[in-house]
């Protein structure tokens, strides 16, 4: 009570802090209950973070009965990008949704603003308030920009057909408070009405970092779940033990009238700072979608599954004015092997702390429920895939 | 005896039938110890040749101390696939590969020749060879053509720089004694020389048919393995339990001097009988390259990783000289998720039945060592992931 | 004067007819002055309007001293295209834009609203107008949409970072004032400030209908012209002989300080009643690309070039919610020729149209001056390149 | 008479020196009869070897009465190609052909041969050769390679299905006698059989330079001509003209029983010394299709259209062994269009060299004529296209 009161208060002002809602959170996350996936080791923060100068923020729009959304905000560095792109790529996995600036980037190589995950049919709102915000930077002055903008769809619980769902202020405030450091995963952000699996999805993060011999590069991913599937935990059919899997009464009966909605999307961002360029980029990005496969999903026909991949490296920045040839130092092909299994495991790994971070989210519209941490717990125990630090051939890690 | 006489006096005449050989291989499948990959049954045979028409023809050469290579001939469809191609599509994982045929597939929407898997440098006198031997068949006259060929780097065993390595007669033995029924799998055709995860790999097949609530429809997939990556089997992480996955000495030490290859690539080839055209086949070759992505990898760079997907079904084949439109009957977007799910499964498990099968091989250019069945079987029961269909929530199948 | 307080009255409606400015227009459309395009003949409106069911409308914004902008509608079909998606495809000729809408035609081959074209930065408020208008149908429920927005920069004469350039009013006036019939040119709607060749430009339009030996199609083009490059009028260098043209200084002269911008997009429509899905409709649309380049664009870097093209054809309309196979009409890859054709030569056409049409814009931002008809007439005489029809061998004429 | 008697003895040789049979061909290039195509000027040799350091050598078939084919050899640079590959794209402006080597090109962005064009049927074995050539050289070892070999289809005056068509010695024969300086054009090498808007067509080259305000780079661009279309040369409408173009009967006359042929395919490839990279040179091979436009192409549904772009300069070139970072310098985006448009009119130019070059060429298959130049003639004065640099006013050029 109090609390719903608090939200309808603050909402007024339409600045609803996440710090006092998601503080407390003390769900685990998957290194928590011990799954620890594939071999290379995660960076200090596990996030998206670990990668240097990205900065992530979130504003949560939890107002009335109806809107449960929200917008989350990367910031790959706090340079001009505009002045100065980055290198980038945007991979369609499967293209069931509202991507903003994808064909701009697919032709020039890179990315000459922040992005922004929210609801879907909040992007383009997303997306004008992301351009104001860039403009009226300093040294900005009359000229176009490439917004990026991705969703998934959170009707389960929010009402995006509101006019009230999605206002330029909320982009402004998760873009403003973007900060380096821990990432608040979860229900939170633009994760706040979106599912997984069936269970309340949203926010998550991880990150890898190569030992030494392989570059010591990092790769960090932020994901924003909001698809089906049937979740696999290192191995263990957790969907199938709960129940919840894909075509599940269609598989044990007889023709249905109706099939259900298969739905549901994933937003993917690669950060890395290995010095690479657009076509590496995208086969990064490419790779994110294997990470996708391994938690469950198939890409469903109705999931938007798109994947962001930027490199924050100096040595593959440069301006965009020069009419000079510009000098970088990029990896060659042969160094990129690393950097893929780094971005399936961060992302497969992403994934799981959504989940497992998400706290249940109702509205008007519906509820969806957190999954039962106890009951994954012991679903990974029948099938022993925690602490693989301890149960399989020991490694002796020297890292870095 | 007389036969197998007949067949010596052959093979030094470069043609070595594989029955003889091949025909006791009593190593199981993924099913035969306890390995149910995914939600949705297999057909009858668990094979490509589920599909109906399709046919799959082997040729083994084992010459000498250095040729252990072959070619594996996949026929959709015993009706003129040039007067009526079939709809089809290749999707290109990742292009570190040689694979004949793609760009006009991807314009035209459609194949016109069966598809030949073969070693690397083989592929352009299999080109060759498949081209003839279409072109000899009744009814065909003087046009161009465009033969589909992939392959994969066997050359651990097999010195594929050889002129022996490859003889136009091997492929029109393959496709001549292409046959529909259960097919060969393991060290035979074009996956004699191959490998996967380390171990001996070689050719693998699988399929699922769809509940008639989803449309009845099968997928059907062969695989020609020759990739790396972590082996995980249903979940269980085989390839590290037994201490061979992917940058295990960069993993756990200092800088290296030399990285070791992170090689190999595979084939996919998939199959429905589905009523699909080019676009949705795409898809449907993409969801491949996630039904790999389980079973381990990570599509290393040096990897050439192909998903070839046609439909056999009669209602979507057309007259390539009409000018009148064409009637067809064709699925929407709406009705591909199972269909997705369908080939993620069957790829997973042709990978599974590939490695299961292979036999060891070992030429004087080294040696293919089989995975040990009996090690496999203990980690999938330390992981508890056979038998699903006992240890799971049960289903009520009625299949059909 | 007057005009321009008519102008600023008008304003504050919001609502600006389009009728009462441009009813007068007589400068001459290519046909008026002898250029003959192609060998095709075209509609009787030589229209995108031939096209049966293909309305458009036009909303022009004129407003104080520094808004020249505007919104064109094309609607391809007055059904709902919610339920019953059109097959489509948009090709990216070069990227530099921000097309809306481009990844789910691309995954899905169809598209579901109408298409607006309209400034640069005035895509995501249009956007969201359109998703407003379509969703305010008859029948319409909650659900997701993909609304199809282009855009090139009118930023020479409007101010397009201005608030008030665009309103979602806009929009929906272009959106409910679309019809069938002649389609007005030139400088209105969203070519109200862009230019062609260094010239005033605008919306043009052109059709091809095939001969009955050739399937007696129909394709219509429109485009929003805003490029630069060489103007060339069916072979006459007519930007040459105005001393317009690319890169004109630093080909005469030595090093210069300062690259001028070799800016400029186009937006191509093109519409066609032809029973061909998003595949072939990709191919025709890489042919319009082949008109541009006629008519003397190389599509410069900074160059927005993109195509959408869709079919009308009832044979391949689909409901998007069935589950069963649906019935269609298509024709082969062999069929597509002429139709290829007839998409370059409306295309050329539809730029001259545009470019020959628009009158003068100024604003306090700048002038685009219309091109000189006198001029061109007399260098098109110098080339000789009008009336083909009597100069070039006869042909005896049986259309249709 | 006596000439073909030379023919027929130094075809039992199977090596037929181009030099002796081509020497003397005295027809005109383009700008000998005063085409002047665009604003840029050539470089000396108005070639694709004004790119230093691109050699190239041909091959011409011409044996018995059904054999008129051959091999055209284009080696980028005399350096390990396959240690140190260069920069390149393949673009497919219409997939319908056998090119091979793409995937790898488009996963990697480099090529690691020379490239060979040559007949349809015949890039298998072409193919073959070329892996042999270059793993041959001093210091190649056992490995993979990925041969890029073109072609188009000469059937109208070569058995394409003989046996005796292909030689794996032209292929060795072309690359050993590739060579800087001028290229021998027309109906030699692989353009020995080929046509051009039904005349004649064959091999043809051109190059421009840009000023060194525009950076000074070179492209230079070679092509095969085997395609249709309305021939239009520098605007003048020379193929309706001649009343030669494409479905001239349909377009005169009621519905006819068959249509012919639209066919006929191009090879382009386009050379640059600027230190650009794949994505770039794909943004540059798409231009090329622009100039195949202006040419009167309009890229058939039976064209396989293909440009094969790379880069030759230094500073882009890469160890591909090499795990750090390799150094790079290359030009940014804004830098490109000058360079597009250098390749549009070389590319236009090249296929006018072809068409001009190309000699009459007979076979028991047929002829193919070579166009009247003395009618070409008659009709640029008729459009008044020739020597532009007269007639447009002037241009103060103080080239580089």
């Amino acid at each position: 009570m109090n609390i719903k009161f608090v939200f309808i208060v603050l909402g007024l002002f339409f600045i609803l802090p996440s710090k006092i809602i998601f503080a407390e959170n003390d769900r685990p996350r998957a290194r928590d209950i011990g799954l620890q996936i594939g071999t290379i080791q995660p960076g200090i923060l596990n996030a998206i973070t670990d990668v240097q100068g990205v900065k992530v923020g979130h504003y949560t729009a939890n107002i009335g009965d109806d809107v449960r959304t929200g917008v989350t905000a990367i910031i790959p560095s706090d340079h001009n990008l505009y002045l100065n792109p980055i290198p980038a790529w945007i991979h369609v996995g499967n293209g069931y949704g509202k991507a903003v600036g994808e064909t701009q980037v697919r032709e020039f190589g890179e990315i000459e603003t922040p992005i922004i995950l929210t609801c879907t049919l909040c992007v383009w709102t997303a997306a004008n308030a992301l351009k104001n915000w860039q403009l009226s930077k300093p040294g900005e002055g009359q000229h176009t920009l490439n917004p990026i903008v991705g969703e998934t769809n959170d009707s389960n619980v929010n009402n995006m057909w509101s006019e009230n769902t999605i206002k330029m202020e909320y982009v402004y405030e998760a873009l403003n408070t973007a900060k380096s450091g821990p990432v608040a995963e979860g229900s939170i952000g633009a994760g706040r009405g979106t599912q997984a699996f069936g269970w309340k999805g949203g926010i998550g993060t991880s990150s890898r970092v190569l030992p030494m011999s392989l570059g010591g590069y990092t790769v960090g991913v932020l994901v924003q779940t909001n698809f089906g599937g049937d979740l696999v935990m290192n191995g263990a059919p957790v969907g199938r033990e709960l129940n919840q899997y894909s075509f599940k009464k269609q598989l044990e009966e007889a023709r249905l009238e109706k099939l259900p909605s298969d739905g549901g999307s994933i937003m993917i961002v690669v950060a890395t700072d290995a010095p690479i360029l657009s076509r590496n980029l995208d086969r990064l990005a490419k790779r994110a979608m294997m990470g996708l496969a391994r938690s469950g999903s198939v890409a469903h026909n109705s999931s938007g599954d798109y994947v962001i991949a930027f490199s924050t490296n100096k040595d593959v920045r440069r301006d965009r004015a020069s009419r000079e040839p510009v000098p970088s130092k990029t990896l060659t092909n042969v160094a990129m092997s690393p950097l893929f299994q780094a971005t399936v495991e961060a992302t497969q790994e992403a994934i799981y702390n959504a989940l497992l971070k998400a706290t249940t989210v109702s509205s008007s519209r519906g509820v969806l429920e957190a999954i039962n941490i106890d009951k994954v717990k012991t679903i990974l125990e029948k099938y022993n895939v925690t602490n693989f630090d301890q149960k399989l051939p020991p490694r002796k890690l020297k890292h870095n």
